[in-house]
């Protein structure tokens, strides 16, 4: 996620009740990302397996470049 | 915001800390939306004042026809 959105979603759901994954440097998982249905990030995906793209930043074709 | 995202966002952040504003229903509040920043449906604005664009859905200028 960008920072500015991380810190806005880490302070609206709690630290403890979000994973923070930055796919860019975590690059070992970007194939569940989009197994997990992320098209861009930054996002968010719910505990129900939806996925909310937010202020969209790059496409995962960037982030692996 | 669109139904599915309202309810993911209620899920994880709580209906007693947001508030439901449906744009469309409620144009009384589009200056005020847009004033805030949104730029298009749905969206979140938090507590410092950021906006959060989610899944875009639609621009405000289709929401105000």
């Amino acid at each position: 996620m960008c920072i500015s959105v991380e810190h806005d979603i880490v302070n609206l759901i709690g630290a403890t009740n979000v994973e923070i994954v930055h796919i860019g440097e975590e690059r070992n998982r970007i194939a569940e990302a989009e197994k997990a249905g992320v098209k861009s990030v930054p996002a968010l995906v719910t505990p129900n397996g939806n996925v909310l793209h937010i202020n969209y930043g790059a496409s995962m074709a960037d982030v692996k470049g």
